[in-house]
């Protein structure tokens, strides 16, 4: 059987980097650029003023100090956005707001706090004083911001392959962009399977679930920023499995959950490995074993087929979900041009004693607390496969490797960090 | 001046959480629950199996070995999602696949691998063998998944205040829920002042800047799960400025962006202090020093008004993200009803010496890796205000107290972490 290494290698070598969209800026948060951004403008455009102040000649400064101010004759006042047509001559300051040019003739600006004028509540160009006391040298540069210093025109200012964040989207827009080149988001069809199963907002027939696994999986395929598309449920037969699957068009990837065990009914893996090219169907992991991995055929527009990645996913609750985290997460990353597959590790103490007793790699599910400077890992309870409240306390996957028959309470185990705090603030 | 800490709390005691509202399932994704989910069905809802294999009375399989088996006449199969209306008598048996109810008379099941029939690929209920070897013991509720084991009917499976996430929309849906009462998205109105600030998207005019902050905070609201309203661009002039104030409507949170800080034609600070209740407006931080805080009274539907919270963010785009993160972003959270409102801090080995000259409290941008188990903090560069490359080079933010005079090369700081690795995949 496969381990989970194996496996993730043989699904990521079928994964393809889907092809670029152009998006409103604020829309391509999360998403990857696919094209060097470079500026046609310096950023900052011009010379300016890191402080509201007055724009002096450095040397008409020296020697200044509060018990003897050197005066400067005020000839003009510039505000942010404005140019002043005015020079900067030796003995004549002008009074500048930040993010002003700084004027022609100028090479400093001195801050209000070390001039004797006080900073006013209210003033017009017309109020401007006639006369600066300036109360400290200011160096050549001082409170200057040179142009193009941010970014200079010509400059890539951020390259193909970067994950769009809001620092990125503000870089974007302070070169004036409003359009972005962006690797577009996976569309996944979810399908669940199974007679056993029934839609949610509806009373519960005797011997029937509800469907829960495609809303588990819709909200992480929406967490990791991706588009789900929900086809419902196919029952246990196959003539309807194969329709529910005609149906599926132009998506980018195909979920399935349940019928991939080993039970008569279990068509997917079946339907799969005859119609499509199934990879593999079992992988050495608990939960999760009965993973199926194929591409198989869909169609596209205009009555094209196209092949597609489809994963069955177990039909048990936590199974699915952690399947979900392992398999599918890295694989939609990948076609997202993200770089980074991994989810963050910690390594942590555990708190609890587990045998592992099949030689497959565990993921167990535990509460993650810091305390005096060392991670602790305890799990959740009772670890049955079906036990979604499982999923629901905890914030990672303890991991117990597959040849360890006992990790003792006490030892340090590596944990897959499902959340860290709140951060899962979509 | 205020520290970081007395002005968050300034700002919190004013935040109060937010109404809730009814959602469907999958959007509530991210929003915080509020109500308790009481289950009215068990999980499982029957007795059922956690195998593909056969139905049976432990009392007849007591001895049972490969080379003994005991055999079992076989007088049913069923199904997940259907009930056999037989019943497992002394000698019997009954094929039984994963999830379908346990038959009466059957206390456990025993899986395919340990029976003397091989896993066949189709089989009907006519093709039903008529007699199974039984090659090992089987323990009473070896398994067998117990009604209500997961969740039991009456049970609080989820409690008001519960952050929603893919676990809990699953689990939500496995109780037949589709609608969820969570508290509502904050919205956010964006405000941007300046007469040097220009929309992106349009040539760019001599002495002016594009307007680059509306747009890295509007990717921070939606980033922390929030909904952005952007207003524009307000120009430093009254009139204009509270003829923009007076169109902010429904909204839940004002930000504004400049016009906060000593200059003349800083006129936010002085609007907010004449017309609403400001709160302070300098905080001992750097960057972003000038950011004011204060309550402001908008036009609700139908000819109300009501009393929101305002926050002037500082104009240099730096300053404007780093205040955000410090001082919005909880505000959001604590509006959205989360708990958990600081972001994730690390202690890292500073690889720079950073000096501190004028005692506020200094968030440097930082490029934080993990290498030998610690993790280091590599400043990104030239930390002006405005060099917005900083934020979109940088992971994290790295804390330099406001009583040190200079942290040197090698020692331990705090890191305000900006993201996990690629955890930003909205």
């Amino acid at each position: 059987m496969l381990s989970v290494e194996e496996a993730l290698e043989k699904i990521l070598r079928k994964i393809n980097i889907l092809e670029d969209e152009s998006v409103p800026l604020l829309d391509s948060l999360g998403q990857v650029l696919d094209e060097d951004i470079i500026s046609d403008i310096d950023v900052p455009p011009l010379d300016n003023s890191a402080m509201d102040g007055y724009a002096v000649r450095s040397q008409d400064t020296i020697g200044a100090t509060s018990k003897s101010p050197k005066f400067l004759r005020v000839i003009d006042t510039v505000m942010a956005g404005s140019i002043s047509r005015q020079e900067v001559v030796p003995g004549t300051a002008i009074r500048i707001m930040t993010g002003a040019p700084v004027p022609a003739g100028a090479d400093s600006v001195v801050q209000f706090e070390d001039t004797a004028e006080e900073p006013r509540k209210t003033a017009t160009a017309d109020q401007t004083v006639s006369e600066v006391g300036i109360l400290a040298e200011a160096k050549p540069g001082r409170n200057v911001r040179r142009a193009g210093e941010v970014i200079a025109r010509g400059a890539t200012s951020l390259r193909k392959g970067t994950v769009i964040r809001p620092a990125e989207i503000g870089l974007m827009a302070s070169l004036g962009k409003s359009q972005v080149k962006a690797i577009r988001r996976p569309v996944v069809a979810i399908l669940a399977t199974g007679d056993e199963v029934t839609e949610i907002n509806q009373p519960l027939p005797e011997g029937k679930i509800y469907n829960s696994n495609t809303y588990s999986i819709a909200g992480l395929v929406k967490r990791y920023g991706c588009i789900p598309k929900i086809l419902g449920i196919a029952r246990d037969n196959e003539d309807e499995l194969v329709s529910k699957l005609r149906q599926v068009e132009d998506v980018d990837m195909l979920l399935t959950t349940g019928g991939v065990s080993m039970g008569d009914y279990d068509l997917v893996k079946d339907i799969l490995a005859r119609d499509g090219d199934m990879v593999f169907w079992k992988v050495r992991v608990k939960p999760g074993k009965p993973l199926a991995f194929g591409m198989i055929k869909i169609n596209s527009k205009r009555g094209l087929t196209k092949t597609i990645p489809h994963l069955g996913l177990p039909g048990n609750s936590v199974s699915c979900m952690v399947s979900f985290e392992l398999f599918v997460r890295p694989a939609l990353l990948k076609m997202m041009g993200k770089r980074q597959l991994a989810k963050p590790t910690i390594e942590a103490i555990i708190e609890d004693t587990v045998k592992n007793d099949d030689g497959r790699r565990i993921y167990d599910r535990a509460i993650i607390e810091r305390r005096n400077g060392h991670y602790y890992a305890r799990l959740t309870g009772p670890q049955g496969s079906g036990i979604l409240t499982s999923m629901s306390l905890a914030n990672g996957l303890v991991l117990i490797p597959e040849d360890r028959k006992k990790v003792n309470k006490g030892e340090v185990v590596q944990v897959l960090m499902l959340d860290w705090n709140e951060e899962v603030n979509l």
